[in-house]
C-alpha cells in the first residue's frame, strides 16, 4: 500500500530512532502537507506511508480502519507503552501533535482560542472552498459557470479575510507562528501555484498575505514538509 | 443590530444572572445552533444577539470586530476579571466552552482525539458539503447539474461514513455524547428536513444514524438550543 510501510528500511525523517514514533499516512495534497510540515517543525521521528489516491489506496480496508472517512492525512503514533493511537482529520492531528509536544498551540488563555479560531477557519473554509475550486476549475472535465463563479468569489473573500488578519498581526492568529499558519500555508501554495491563473486577481495586491507567505515558506521545516511524500 | 443586545431586558437562557456571562451572536442556521445547543447543555447564562443574515448584519463593523470572517456564530465571554474574550468559528467555540467547563470533551487521552477527529470531520466535511448542497439545490435560482450531482454524492458518502461510525459506537466519537455530536446534529436536522427531498435515498436505511438522531434530538437541551434564536 504505497512506499514506506512494507520496506525493511523505512523512509524516515527527523531524528532517526530504531522504531519511528509516528507513521504518517499521506499523499501529495495540501491537507497531507499540513501534517508533514508539523512533524518537520517538531523534529520528531516519523515514517511515511504514501497512500496513492490515484490508485484508490484510501479505500483499502487497512487504511479505512485508521481513517474511516477515506481521506489522508492520518497518523499512527506508536506509544512508549507499546500501544498505538491513530488520528485522522488534519485539524485533529495538528491539535494532537501540538498538545503532545507543547508547541505551536498555547496550552490555555486567549491566544489558544485565537489559534483554534484560525485553525477552524482553515479547516472549515479555506480548505474546502479552494478544494472545490480545484475540482470545478482543474480536475473536472465538465464545467459549471455557476460553480466556478461561486468558488472564485468565495476564494477571493477568504483571501481578503486573510489579508486583513495578516495586516493586524505578524501571523494568522497573532504574533506567534502556530498550527493555524501551518494549516493555511499549503492551501495558499495551491492558490499561488495550481490555481494561480484562476485566482491571480485575488492574490495580487495582498501585501500582508504575500509577505506572510514568503516568511512561512522560508522556514526550512516548511520546505522539508512540502516535499513529503517523495513520489 | 438584531434583538437581544440593545434591549434593557435581554433575552436570557439558562440560569439568569444580573450580567449574562456570554453573548451568543447567532442566526437560524445549523452552525449557529451548534453553539446554542452547547450553551443549553452547559446550563450557563447567556444572551442572544440575533445577527440577521437576511439584512446583511454580519457585515456590520461592530460584528466584524468579533468575527472577521463575517460568519455566525461567535461568542463574547464576559470574564469575571472584567475583561471579555470573543471567539468565532463554531468548532473553536465548542472547544473553548468544553475546555472552560470541563464537559463534552475529554481533557486528555485517546477519547479526546476521537472527539476532535469527528468535530473536525463535521467542520471540514459534513458542514461545508451540506452547505454547498443547500446553495446549489435550494438557495440558487441558477442550477448546475454537475454541482448538484457532486454534492449529493458527497453528502451520501458522508452519511455512509456516519452510519458506519454509529454502527460501531453509541455516539459519533465513542460511547460518550460529545461536542462531535453537538456539531453534527444540526446538520443532520438539515439533511432530514430542508434537504429531505434531495437526500431521501441517502437518509433512508441508515438505522444507526437515525437512531442516534432520535436519541440526540430527544435531549431537552438540544430541543431548546434548536429554537435559538427566537425570531
Amino acid at each position: 500500500m504505497g512506499s514506506g510501510t512494507s520496506s525493511c528500511v523505512p523512509e524516515t525523517h527527523g531524528t532517526i530512532t530504531e522504531i519511528p514514533m509516528i507513521t504518517l499516512h499521506t499523499w501529495t495534497t495540501p491537507n497531507g502537507r499540513k501534517v508533514s510540515i508539523m512533524l518537520e517543525e517538531l523534529g520528531i521521528a516519523y515514517q511515511v506511508n504514501a497512500v496513492n489516491l490515484g490508485k484508490n489506496e484510501q479505500f483499502a480496508p487497512k487504511f479505512l480502519a485508521i481513517s474511516p472517512n477515506n481521506k489522508i492525512p492520518a497518523i499512527t503514533d506508536h506509544l512508549t507503552d507499546g500501544s498505538s493511537l491513530s488520528v485522522f482529520e488534519s485539524g485533529a492531528i495538528l491539535t494532537y501533535l501540538a498538545e503532545k509536544h507543547g508547541r505551536f498551540l498555547d496550552a490555555s488563555g486567549p491566544a489558544r482560542y485565537k489559534q483554534l479560531e484560525w485553525l477552524n477557519w482553515q479547516v472549515g473554509g479555506l480548505g474546502p472552498m479552494l478544494g472545490q475550486l480545484g475540482f470545478f476549475e482543474k480536475f473536472s472535465k465538465e464545467k459549471s459557470e455557476l460553480a466556478s463563479r461561486r468558488f472564485i468569489a468565495e476564494a477571493g473573500r477568504l483571501m481578503l479575510v486573510m489579508e486583513a488578519a495578516l495586516s493586524r498581526n505578524h501571523h494568522l492568529a497573532g504574533d506567534a507562528y502556530s498550527i493555524a499558519d501551518i494549516a493555511a500555508y499549503p492551501w495558499v501554495v495551491t492558490a499561488n501555484t495550481f490555481l494561480a491563473d484562476v485566482l491571480s486577481k485575488h492574490m495580487a495586491a495582498k501585501a500582508a498575505l504575500q509577505d506572510w507567505f514568503a516568511r512561512v515558506g522560508a522556514r526550512p521545516a516548511v520546505q522539508r514538509g512540502m516535499a513529503i511524500p517523495a513520489v
